[in-house]
């Protein structure tokens, strides 16, 4: 039999208020909240905690408080990783980022759905992930969305404020909610 | 005549900076932050800072820091309740939560506008509320902001990052901006 | 031969890790951490540090923490300026904001962009800086993003996460992602 964990790393329906993903969360919201005590004041402890924190980091990585995440080890960043202020990751399933990605201000990852049928939805408030993956050179504008399940390419630009609820290959810059392709960019990889 | 407080509750103009709504304003906001100052590490205690905030709450209820209101008194939750990280509600006019009610990280519940009409914006800055009233078994994706107003029925699904400017009954799944019907939910109340 | 800051402030593509560029950020992060620290207790303290972070303030203006900048020193405000809860300002070009404007929660003024060519986002992480210029009498509904190079005109008034990325004249309403007139105010200035 699965235990919950192993469930919810499987993408299947899993129970949210199991005892051990439980004490999991709250063992990483004690790291975020000691990362986002300390604010600007101290580089070095800060990506300390997010080394801790983190599935895997690469070289050369910068996170700005207030981060949130729910477990932070399903999350895997790339060599010379940025993301800029408030970014939330719900780690639930993976979140792989590849190299030379940046993310603004507020940019908002979610792996996490959960069940149409309201009755699911109830009590133990069962969820059920789809991983996010993104390529390499991705930037992803201010206060974006990535929805759960959605893989993005190679040299990706996310316009500022885009909702993105499906996938998108290499090269292409897209905008707006949902978002969609405005053009290709120029500058292939 | 009536007072600023019954004029903003009545849904008339309002003078946003009458003294006993500072006052109030303030007294609300002097509990957000000893909320959001708690953090994750002591659970009780958060839920008794959101019992005392909070209109109303039922039985079962979970708040993330950090959350921002503007009174608390207004904010009327029903059983279990789930709001995520960094959920904001301006809570003007009364916002009225049904039962079994699920929030995303973000999510911003806003029951302020302020006047068409420029001169009446300067100095004072006028504000007037409209309700907001959420039926039983919603769940509001992360980021997702509901304007002045809105009214939504039983297990209504909002998608991440939608705009809601409008009211929609029971059974639908909402997302864009501005949020339509993309469908009915299969599963019926 | 210009300095990178000369280059920033001139809408060139510049270095963001340049040292003296990076310096002044975190000058500028230690006042905005000191600014959020003081969250709503101390009216008269958090005016004086947004009064020393900002380019210029005018008569009255009030701005609620958890305030986010780049490095303040590129933000204009006119009298009688209100932004409210956790509103962020990459300040990189200079935001312009008029007389009389309210900022809802969580808007977003973004002047800075990255280059389209993959290759020169990496390592360096170059950027490139376009000023936003805002009226008199502009209202901003919450959670608004406000895209590099954007003007609007005087009393216009932009929906709750409108996603702006283009320029408006005077006494329009608009709303949605991409932003679009969704009427005429009646009231003109």
């Amino acid at each position: 039999m699965k235990t919950e964990k192993e469930k919810m790393l499987n993408g299947e329906v899993f129970d949210v208020y199991n005892s051990q993903l439980v004490h999991e969360r709250y063992y990483a919201r004690k790291l975020v909240e000691r990362f986002n005590a300390l604010g600007e004041v101290n580089p070095e402890a800060s990506k300390e905690i997010i080394r801790q924190l983190f599935g895997h980091v690469g070289e050369n990585y910068e996170v700005h408080a207030q981060f949130k995440c729910d477990y932070g080890y399903n999350i895997y960043v790339g060599d010379d990783f940025f993301a800029n202020y408030d970014c939330v990751m719900l780690d639930v399933s993976p979140i792989k980022i590849g190299k030379h990605c940046l993310l603004g201000p507020r940019v908002q990852l979610y792996t996490v759905n959960h069940p149409l049928d309201p009755k699911l939805r109830r009590n133990g408030a069962y969820g059920q992930g789809k991983e996010i993956t993104i390529g390499d050179d991705v930037w992803i504008g201010g206060g974006a969305i990535i929805c759960p399940g959605v893989t993005l390419g190679n040299n990706v630009i996310v316009g500022a404020g885009s909702v993105v609820t499906k996938s998108y290959g290499n090269n292409v810059i897209i905008a707006g909610n949902p978002a969609q392709v405005i053009k290709e960019n120029p500058y292939k990889e």
